[in-house]
């Protein structure tokens, strides 16, 4: 199985998220609704939809509430990426021109919180006090994993646990409920829950990684965002941690200077260092520990009687470290 | 009873939820944490999580739940505090500078984010779902509201609905929302819930009608952030509304010069304003309609009866259009 044959599994639920998705990007206010057109049109992978859906069906749940809480964590996967646009200064997002860029810093802030507010609204409908707890909860730790990634900005350092910690809040925690919500919807007991849970937590871990180290080496048309966005941006991410602990100390000093200078970055410091981490093989290291949180993740699984669903819950942890944007 | 009484009726329920603010803005995050010790230190007047507590207790309700909900309305209000200071690029907020001139735009986003999912969170613990209900709706509204704001700023109109609409969802709804939570923690009935909702949507109204006046006439230090904002950042408010629609053809012209050029507004184009606003009497046409909205507010409590609880909420409402900052 690959991830295309886990699209056209899911398609018919994924087309009744797209439907939901669309109605409540939509307002009576028009410059919301102009935005919010815009946005379904850019389409993303849907990662976290996809984990729901799969995590409730191998837990033998098929309603519509599942459609609902896709919808829910899509919309403030959705809120996070137009405010991260923002703190960014991002002009690309999923190969077009982003929010921030077309109607401004302004607007895409307060449609984020649009956004955020329209899935707990959705929620609250639903009435589910432990998904409510579990989703507010997330969206704090996401916006702690934001800030402490702001703090970090621009100071190189060779502080792994730091940048697993944020990675962990910022992206593997929503993933995480994400697979948590389907054992909830399923009700089949905790042991189903935590398996679920941790093998969402890993799973994100290894998304984030991969996203980090793609961006050091994707070709820029296929990833729809420039290439070293987090070095301009000066989020330090694992493949230049490993780099700056593994070089010496000539090179060392040299990172530091280009990362921590107040200029912008040079089109030959960046390719000075995307020399270094090829040279170096942070990429591999890098790669090497999502890979290896994806077989941990397969694992958690095990507890899982064998389905076409199941099988393609594992395609997808096997797709996370395999795509190329 | 004037406002100070009311603060000393309510000091011990007040110190409760300054505990509880706190709490809330601490985190294990370091720059959150910074930020949130300023944010408790530069206290607003605090009259959302005043008006809980008085609705709570005009409908016999006198528990910990109505310091929970006074906390969560506050974080709600500091959350859009912090970003409206980015939207408008405001330097300064209740007499200090404001979070986005002290840590940045990017700080400022991420910890309104963390503010907004902190308040769902404490929600989620307290398991209300029609209280969680009634304030996602609100959010919601509040994002309308603003995001319709920003669409028309920057464009001299003659329509007084389409303000009117954008504070009642800016401004009215999360007062509104406030006074119905205390019905609801009292549990007394439709028709006390009803009474309060609509009460708590008269006195927001008057709040934000006041609140627009005083940016142009109220003395800059005591106001805590500069005079004529709105105008400087093309906020067209019931004011200048006013004004356009009352003025002959030259002076219209005059108006829509100033407010629709691209250029910065320069201190006499402001003078000239101020000078039109006082002339044709725009300042007491505004309070005209707030005072009535108050009037409007006060007769909705008659179906309570009569207490110091009662006065205070009363007092609160003349407070608000009496108010000089």
């Amino acid at each position: 199985m690959d991830f295309e044959n886990v699209l056209s599994i899911l398609k018919n639920d994924l087309d009744d998220v797209e439907g939901l998705i669309s109605k409540n990007l939509g307002s009576s206010v028009p410059l919301l609704s102009d935005i919010g057109y815009y946005l379904s049109g850019g389409r993303g992978k849907r990662i976290r939809p996809i984990l729901v859906l799969l995590s409730s069906k191998i837990n033998g749940y098929e309603g519509i509430r599942s459609i609902i809480y896709s919808t829910v964590v899509e919309l403030i996967h959705m809120a996070t990426l137009l405010h991260d646009d923002v703190v960014d200064g991002a002009e690309k997002r999923r190969g077009s021109v982003s929010v921030n860029s077309k109607w401004g810093n302004q607007a895409s802030i307060l449609v984020g919180d649009y956004l955020f507010a329209k899935s707990f609204s959705l929620m609250a409908e639903d009435k589910d006090n432990k998904i409510i707890d579990s989703i507010s909860r997330t969206v704090v730790k996401m916006a702690e994993g934001e800030v402490m990634q702001l703090a970090g900005s621009y100071k190189i350092t060779e502080d792994e646990k730091t940048y697993m910690e944020i990675i962990n809040r910022k992206t593997a925690s929503l993933m995480s409920s994400c697979c948590k919500i389907g054992a909830i919807l399923g009700n089949n007991g905790r042991k189903e829950e935590r398996s679920l849970l941790s093998f969402g937590l890993d799973i994100g871990m290894a998304f984030q990684l991969v996203d980090d180290a793609l961006d050091y080496v994707a070709k820029e048309d296929k990833l729809g965002k420039s290439l070293c966005k987090d070095l301009k941006e000066g989020n330090i991410t694992l493949p230049l941690i490993h780099l700056y602990r593994t070089v010496n100390g000539t090179d060392k000093k040299r990172i530091k200077d280009i990362v921590e200078s107040d200029n912008i970055i040079e089109k030959d410091q960046i390719g000075l260092i995307i020399d270094m981490i090829m040279k170096y093989g942070t990429i591999d290291y890098t790669m090497g520990i999502a890979k290896k949180y994806v077989e941990t993740a397969k694992e958690k699984m095990n507890i899982f009687s064998d389905s076409k669903y199941l099988k393609a819950l594992l395609t997808v942890a096997d797709y996370i470290v395999e795509r190329k944007f």
